[in-house]
């Protein structure tokens, strides 16, 4: 962009503009996903796109890959709200140098993903540009009011996250670099490749109490501060216990983003302890404390107890 | 695309891939939007891109302008199913030199469309690419059962299209000439920057028995074998008929596309006459018998009652 305003700034100015504000829009533009009332249950709403040298790379991925993720990264927003993926929509714009047989993959990739996710691709729309695009629609269901906000988290609560972080990152810095990769290599590039939306784990947490969730799309400290920010708190985060990748540097896990863990704050360590038992039991997930809400302030402790400022690090698409 | 098959055979072949065929997906990819069952009525689901310099050009067209349509283009899918708009979402993809004033007057044309169709515009995507792409995902809502499909047309059946054609070509032509124009080229003009999707007059057609819908985007001959396809049918086509935009050229009315009109058959002279008048009185909007469905054949019909073959002519974006 050529202006000097962020992509959140950005995000809340085009929010005054929406039209999201009658009374069956539930959460307008500035959650994971949007949430109308449905029929019966509520209608969780999300929209993505992947942007050829921007999101990924035609040199360095397959279209499988690229369909795929492009799935998974929409599946992650839904399982955000805590909602069950039902329908997906491709808007794909193609550039003149990919041939049909690319096209197809990319389908059969994103067809391997609803496929694993139990949801269905049911249209899309095809137009040319000088780059390919895909943009994902997903639309999903949960129980009238059971959503999961950002805006929920309240002082006291416990901070969790699921599985580890920065294997994205680090897998797209291996990938770039080339082989030979050890084995921890191998699955981070996986995980860039690949990512796991925790479409199961995120209802354990919503059953378990989860008073507030986003995934880790942007990086672990700047999607923790976008919770507080919503929820009005601070917060008090543990750098020392982030479950990190093993091939991950602590910046890679900090700030690395695209693993699409869930990110969630739980009312009490009971919840947050049970909760962890369930999915380790269910999924063979991690969940991990990582820190507590606070009245107020962005903070990190270090291993003395002392408090530092917390310094949101990740991606801003515009910065 | 490096490839020799057209856009029609590409979409047939992600077809097969997509998911679309669970008990709940009651239209998939092939028609004007998706169907799939809703919690009491059915939810009909569309997308569509609107690609720089393949659909708009940013010296020629307002952001406004340009928002609006990407919303029009996509409610004109709803109504060509009989579907009532209600949620939109908006993938965005900024190259480098819009600003962020640009893109809240993109946002505000998507507002303005949103508000007069009374839908609401919920949720969106920001990324960075090197074109401007606005991809549009719509909702929409119909009684159970009660979506037009594309493939329903009978022989007997009367051809009927709303209001004129050829006026967006004509005023695409018209407006890369330049200034000065009449009062008819302007509002060809008008007609290309500003579509009218026939949201209102989606539902008249549907309640006269309207046995099959598609809404013109690429061309009358084009999207009237689309019909024919579907249906597995045959049409005459009585060129002389076909309303004419006092601005279009008659190649223009016939191929010329975007004019965003719905294509219909009725089951019978008087259904079609009764949804004329009706469309008449309450939206000051043209009827048209312009051919009649047949047993096969896609042939147009002279004065002289001699036929001709029908030559479908019109956009594929990848011809």
């Amino acid at each position: 962009m050529t202006v000097d305003i962020s992509e959140d700034e950005l995000i809340t100015a085009i929010g005054r503009v929406l039209s999201g504000t009658g009374p069956d829009v539930l959460v307008p533009v500035g959650d994971d996903a949007a949430v109308v009332r449905g029929g019966t249950g509520d209608l969780v709403l999300t929209t993505d796109a992947l942007v050829e040298g921007t999101h990924f790379d035609r040199t360095m991925s397959t279209p499988r890959d690229i369909g795929y993720k492009a799935i998974a990264v929409s599946l992650s927003d839904i399982a955000a709200m805590a909602g069950s993926p039902r329908y997906a929509l491709c808007a794909l714009t193609l550039s003149g140098d990919v041939d049909a047989g690319w096209t197809m993959e990319l389908f059969g990739g994103m067809r391997e993903a609803t496929d694993e996710f139990a949801c269905a691709l049911v249209g899309g729309n095809l137009a040319r540009g000088s780059e390919v695009t895909v943009a994902i629609t997903l639309t999903g269901e949960v129980a009238r009011g059971a959503v999961v906000r950002r805006s929920g988290a309240e002082p006291g609560d416990v901070v969790v996250v699921t599985g580890t972080l920065g294997g994205a990152a680090a897998g797209r810095r291996l990938a770039r670099r080339g082989a030979p990769w050890t084995e921890d290599e191998l699955h981070a590039i996986h995980r860039h490749e690949r990512p796991a939306p925790r479409v199961g784990e995120a209802p354990v947490l919503a059953r378990n109490g989860a008073t507030s969730m986003i995934d880790v799309s942007d990086g672990l400290t700047r999607d923790l501060v976008r919770i507080c920010e919503a929820s009005g708190v601070g917060v008090r985060l543990d750098p020392a216990k982030v479950p990190r990748h093993a091939a991950a540097a602590e910046g890679e896990a900090l700030g690395g983003g695209e693993d699409y863990e869930l990110l969630a704050t739980m009312p009490s360590a009971a919840a947050a302890a049970d909760a962890a038992g369930e999915l380790a039991d269910v999924f063979a997930t991690l969940l991990t404390p990582i820190g507590t809400i606070a009245v107020d302030g962005l903070q990190t402790i270090d291993d003395t107890g002392a408090t530092h400022p917390l310094e949101p690090s990740g991606w801003d698409h515009f910065a």
